[in-house]
């Protein structure tokens, strides 16, 4: 099953090998994916996020992208978890591929038996944007992060301007690996502890981390300097937060920003245990899984407690979405809960207004067709400074991975109307190939999720994931090219429900029509969401853009 | 909030009060639902099964009414869990209505968060087709039970000819009502045990029950009086299955058959604990929820330990998809599951096939209507002895509810020829008003319930829920006038998750399209889904009607 000889990227160019470009974009995204420049663990078909996959084994991989290149214009690939399992004939605005990740009977889903169902190969994990073949490497979480470390700026001493700000955080991975250069982007210096040495390497080599060190006190040092100086600077530590943390408590320093994106979410394949090196934490997993688990948590308990002792000392802490309370709360931690998830301290306004990480990718693979959209961007919105500011940060800062792409958070209204005028310039000819529109499940009308996405939702309704799936028929009804319902991404099997759409924008007609009731719909369901939890801001926007909540409609 | 003036039924005839057929019909069908003579309690907007309902509260009824009579036909209305929270516009082969009922992030996904939930107004439980509008009274369950009863009789004793023999089983509510007549139409003598007098009472009015009886010795001396005559006879014995099963056993009677349909899926508004009379039992549901739940899980235990008894005295014995095992094993009954569920035990090799619990109602209101299509079932399928029977029993013994329907179970393949020909006589006003066509949530692809219809599955895929979304999507995708998503349904919260759809034959070439798809989609996937778990007949199935599995393909 192991693919050790075969690297996948993605065709590029304007010439189809598939019936069509929805189709061929499904096949393309799927492929970057598992880009080596793109993926954690590619071999593994692990893309990020633990053991986020995009394909349940090789021999799903293959058949997946085979069926697409057969599959017409008026037929729908059955994806489930990860193998493609029929094909039936819908109509041409119907989406070309279905796809449902990990989802498991609540009574049912948990870990333990997810991995007994993964072991028997009848699922896999498909995380977020993993087995949704929506990922686009470390910038696709770069604008969140970096728009949470200037909200939480923003709230904690009442400034945009981090220059001369600590920030301590955990985890360099496929999304966590954002941190650096986000904390960097919004001018703090960052320190990020990580137990993988090649992790950090890796960000190195990829502009999104500045130095790597090994000890603790050299460390310091680089953060005492930088912070004199106002430099924002980005600082990867080799070690375990359950270990770092608190010696940086013990020795009086508090950060002003401290989060952890570590892989807590999934305590028997992603979180590392301390008290035995890197190495010796893998062979645990192997020989043990049930131990490992336990030490695995413990660790958890203790990472949280260093969190809450910075918070009682005056640090802006915040859980940063990856469920460490939950797990820290099990093993004793009674009040781990104290301190916010970033949700409801910083991104649910945004919410409110249907925004969210939006992105795009250019499947002719020239960075020159991104620029141009980056250009319309600057035109459209040339009134948004922080957006005008975000594109001009990325281009200088974010390197490509795998097919040309940009993270853009957009809200209600602002979606298809951009989208619109991209579908234009691929009917000109002027961007070489068609552009494929997406966003991350974390997004504002998309996700259940109480202990991350909808934490704290003003009438109680946090674990209420009747939405997400509202989200996912409606889109499949609009007209996206594919559409994913998944369970357990972000913050493990139990805790989440979500769903994802992308659409592309080949230039014609008909994808018209579709951006114009999909890019509407998806992000006005965020809004009605909102609406219906009793948010004034989203009850404004639906008001103001004429979004049709009938419970508002004081006629019928 | 209550309905205590307003009697709700259904309009009839061939006039358009919404601006679509499609519109027409899921308004027509919501208020069937509501119709006292369909309901089992209206003013609480009850349809069946506990306390599933077909809107949240009456103000969302009365919006979803006025909404559905606005909606255009390229408009579509989201309901969430009864509530009407946004309309969108998507296109003419889009659903008009999506509904997703009682869905709950699985690590919260039990009954008290369910209570919370619905006393804070947030959600209401959709049970199956209560919550998406296709129930049609007791006959929906009718055909399904009496299925049951002949194939435990041929497991049991080799012979479908059931006359003489003894069905023992509790409840005569909603669903459960249907036994005494499924009972009675498979040649049995059956005793049927409820603890709710007025239940019977209306059971023997509609005609589904013969006798009502409250002592158990007179319900044994008809017993004995109606299986040595050979002569098929309902009885209803009101009383506590608790109390009774056990004292039946003591007695040294075994049943030939014996099962359950009591509403033990809800421990806390549904099944009645023992040691206290009926009203007693609100009274404490009422004061003491906590105190009720216990008290009825323990009743469960002792009912269900009689059933195992019965089994070891040799009566066939089987859980009826009411979740019974689950908390009895709670209590103690360490070998609650010695019992197997009915799907395992008789229905899956139907499941294979594509067959389920199809079944249309005529918006005309006339029970010609009606007529006209069992002509047709057994002109199409005169081939099909048992059908052929099965439409000749039900027009003699089946009295109408609300809207006059059909329940016939049909497969892959059929159910879309069936629905164009009578697409063609609804076009030719042969019918007079359009036709609607839908399925129980217990169907062939679109349910997830590792208790009662995914139990053993071969594979061990019991708990595996992509499949059900996977179904609700491609409907979508497909066209179906409307879908829906639930958990819950039949077994409780946790334990279950499934979709639904339906789809209006309204004499159109449009209605005709989706159809196809629809009809096609909807039981393919419960053929995939069998496919994919390594049933033979399934894989046979696909074979021969040109299924297309990309993994059966060896060219790809
Ligand atoms: N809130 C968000 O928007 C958001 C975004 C991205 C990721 N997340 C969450 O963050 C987590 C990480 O995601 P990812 O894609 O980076 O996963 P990943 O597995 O690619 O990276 C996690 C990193 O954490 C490191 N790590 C594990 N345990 C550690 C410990 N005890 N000390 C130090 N380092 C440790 C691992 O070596 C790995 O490099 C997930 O739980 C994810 O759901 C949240
Ligand atoms: N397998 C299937 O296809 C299938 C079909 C229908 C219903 N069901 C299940 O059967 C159950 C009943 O459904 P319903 O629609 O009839 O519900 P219902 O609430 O309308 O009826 C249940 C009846 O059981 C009676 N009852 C409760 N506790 C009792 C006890 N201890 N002894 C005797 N009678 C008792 C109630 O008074 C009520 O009349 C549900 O759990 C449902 O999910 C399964």
């Amino acid at each position: 099953m192991m693919n050790t000889n075969q690297v996948i990227k993605a065709p590029t160019g304007s010439e189809l090998t598939c019936k069509g470009w929805q189709q061929e974009a499904a096949m393309r995204m799927l492929m970057n994916n598992l880009d080596p420049q793109v993926a954690e663990n590619p071999d593994e078909l692990v893309v990020y996020g633990g053991i986020g996959k995009a394909a349940r084994n090789w021999e799903s991989f293959h058949k997946i992208i085979a069926t697409l290149k057969k599959l017409e214009n008026d037929e729908t690939l059955i994806v489930q978890s990860g193998k493609p399992v029929a094909v039936f004939k819908t109509h041409d605005h119907a989406p070309r591929v279905l796809i449902a990740n990990s989802n498991i009977v609540p009574s049912w889903a948990n870990w333990n038996h997810f991995y007994k169902l993964e072991s028997e190969g009848l699922m896999m994990y498909g995380q977020m944007t993993a087995g949704s073949w929506i990922y686009i490497g470390a910038q696709g979480i770069l604008q969140g992060t970096y728009l949470s470390f200037v909200e939480a700026g923003k709230k904690a001493f009442g400034s945009t301007d981090l220059s001369g700000r600590l920030i301590l955080t955990g985890g360099m991975g496929g999304m966590s690996g954002a941190q650096p250069l986000a904390g960097k982007m919004a001018g703090a210096v960052t320190l990020v502890v990580e137990v993988e040495r090649k992790r950090i390497e890796r960000k190195i080599n990829e502009g999104y981390c500045d130095y790597l060190v090994t000890d603790i006190d050299e460390a310091l040092q680089l953060v005492n300097k930088y912070r004199q100086k106002r430099e924002a600077v980005s600082i990867g530590l080799v070690g375990n937060c359950a270990d770092v943390f608190p010696a940086i408590y013990e020795k009086g320093i508090v950060p002003d920003i401290v989060t952890d994106q570590t892989s807590a979410h999934d305590p028997i394949n992603g979180y590392i245990p301390n008290g035995m090196c890197f190495e010796q934490a893998l062979v645990l997993r192997k020989k043990d899984p049930k131990a490992y688990e336990e030490k695995a948590k413990a660790t958890m308990g203790v990472h949280v407690q260093a969190m809450l002792d910075f918070q009682a000392s005056g640090s802006e802490v915040f859980d940063y979405g990856n469920n460490i309370r939950a797990y820290a709360k099990e093993t004793g931690v009674e009040n781990a809960f104290d301190f916010p998830g970033f949700v409801p301290a910083y991104i649910r306004p945004l919410f409110c207004e249907g925004k969210g990480p939006f992105r795009w990718a250019a499947l002719s693979g020239d960075p020159e067709d991104i620029y141009r959209t980056d250009r319309l961007v600057k035109e459209m919105f040339a009134e948004d400074e922080s957006l005008v500011k975000w594109i001009n940060m990325a281009q200088k800062m974010i390197q490509w991975q795998g097919l040309p792409s940009r993270i853009c958070w957009l809200g209600y209204g602002d979606r298809h109307r951009f989208a619109l005028e991209v579908n234009k310039l691929v009917a000109t000819g002027e961007i070489k190939a068609p552009i494929v529109f997406g966003r991350d499940h974390l997004d504002s009308g998309s996700v259940a999720s109480p202990n991350r996405e909808t934490e704290g939702m003003k009438d109680g309704s946090d674990a209420v994931s009747d939405w997400p799936i509202l989200n996912a028929l409606l889109n499949t009804a609009g007209g996206a090219s594919w559409v994913s319902v998944h369970h357990g991404g972000g913050v493990g099997m139990g805790y989440s429900q979500h769903a994802g759409q992308v659409i592309v924008a080949d230039g014609t007609k008909e994808a018209a029509e579709k951006i114009k009731r999909v890019l509407i719909t998806d992000p006005g369901m965020g809004v009605a969401r909102h609406v219906d939890a009793g948010y004034d801001i989203a009850i404004e926007t639906a008001k103001e853009k004429g979004i049709y909540i009938p419970m508002m409609d004081s006629e019928v």
